[in-house]
């Protein structure tokens, strides 16, 4: 039986959803605490996570409340080593099949969406590249995807599924709302490149990770907009 | 019994020293292929790895000639996904320990190696920034290190320490022979920053890293040598 476990989250961050996701699938309970990230508590840095970064958990150690965090439970960060950990704590929650073989492809599609999604996708929201780099990244992740199939791997929701789903719910809301640094329309444009043929094998696991209600539970769009639009402030009318 | 194994690697890449460091180390059989990687053989990016590069094994299937790859092994590739491939291959090897909060601390490890070392060590070579931030992300590196400890986590050999090492090797060559697309000199210059008594803890773990058996049996300091001269040929006089 797994010991208390504290998930340190932000509800604006892909990278905290990505917790909450392998967690509810897993079936596994877990305390959440927001931490605000503009305002962050000053025991934050000090007592949880010296990067001051969600998500973080505590693992272990008395049952604290989670703003009086104890010395004596384990501390584990960055999003993807967390991943594992829920899947070393619940080793029979399917989030990691048994096959070596597959087991590498699912740490295979981890390590695609960093580059091929996640790098892409935050320099063209920042206003640093155009979007085609997201188009490339999306064709390989494609590439990736089993013909008629319902997960990122295998036949099963897994540790893939959770760390792509929350970048694909911030693509939405790119191509439907055009917010981010890059110049205005553009957002809309990239929503009609990924309507076309090509991208559909895409567009129809994008559309089953988001109707998953482990993924309705965990996603405040209204908050991740409202972040947008906070920190995208240097729009540019297109040229 | 793991089935056989092909390991497609080059001595002079220090993401396939880690899965040779990695297969010695658990005492895995496996069969190991160079490739010349200004001369890469046709069959390669068609029949073993689309991106082309290195290392990639390939796992199971008929026990073909490495220069011969059968469509029917699979085909694995990302150093630190291989990584975890061995480990799971072999999960009595001792190279993942089986807590799952060490298990977290060797992964977090892993993270901190590309983050804090590779990206600005590589950065450095390439003469793109100074050796300030390699510094830097020694001292993280240093301070995830336990007093008096003799690996990078925990009491035995991981996979922690086959990803760190192949690049220790490389900053000891940069700090000994000064090769680098950076200012003459300033390798030297390194070589005295990490002389200082602040960076003892680190260097001793160089030490015990680079006397290690299958650290000997896999490197091959002449061939990275030769291979750094033909790279790094933009030289700069210091200012």
């Amino acid at each position: 039986m797994p010991e208390q476990l504290t998930l340190y989250l932000n509800k604006v961050s892909p990278y905290s959803q990505k917790i909450e996701l392998a967690l509810l699938e897993a079936n596994a309970p877990y305390k959440g605490y927001q931490v605000d990230l503009f305002n962050k508590p000053e025991w934050f840095a000090s007592k949880v996570n010296p990067a001051g970064k969600v998500p973080v958990v505590t693992y272990g150690g008395p049952d604290v409340d989670p703003d009086d965090p104890s010395p004596l439970s384990a501390k584990i960060a960055e999003s993807n080593v967390i991943l594992e950990f829920v899947v070393d704590l619940y080793p029979d929650s399917g989030l990691l099949p048994k096959d070596p073989v597959l087991r590498a492809n699912v740490r295979f599609f981890i390590d695609a969406t960093t580059k091929h999604i996640e790098v892409p996708f935050y320099a063209f929201l920042q206003g640093l590249e155009s979007y085609e780099n997201v188009l490339k990244g999306i064709e390989f992740i494609q590439g990736l995807l089993k013909e008629g199939g319902y997960f990122a791997v295998g036949d099963h929701y897994t540790i893939a599924d959770a760390c792509i789903t929350p970048h694909l719910a911030r693509l939405r809301i790119v191509t439907k709302t055009d917010l981010g640094n890059f110049p205005v329309g553009v957002g809309y444009k990239l929503d009609d490149e990924l309507k076309r043929p090509k991208f559909s094998k895409f567009m129809k696991y994008v559309e089953r990770m988001l109707e998953r209600p482990s993924f309705k539970q965990t996603y405040d769009e209204e908050s991740v907009i409202t972040f947008f639009k906070r920190i995208f402030t240097k729009r540019m009318q297109a040229s």
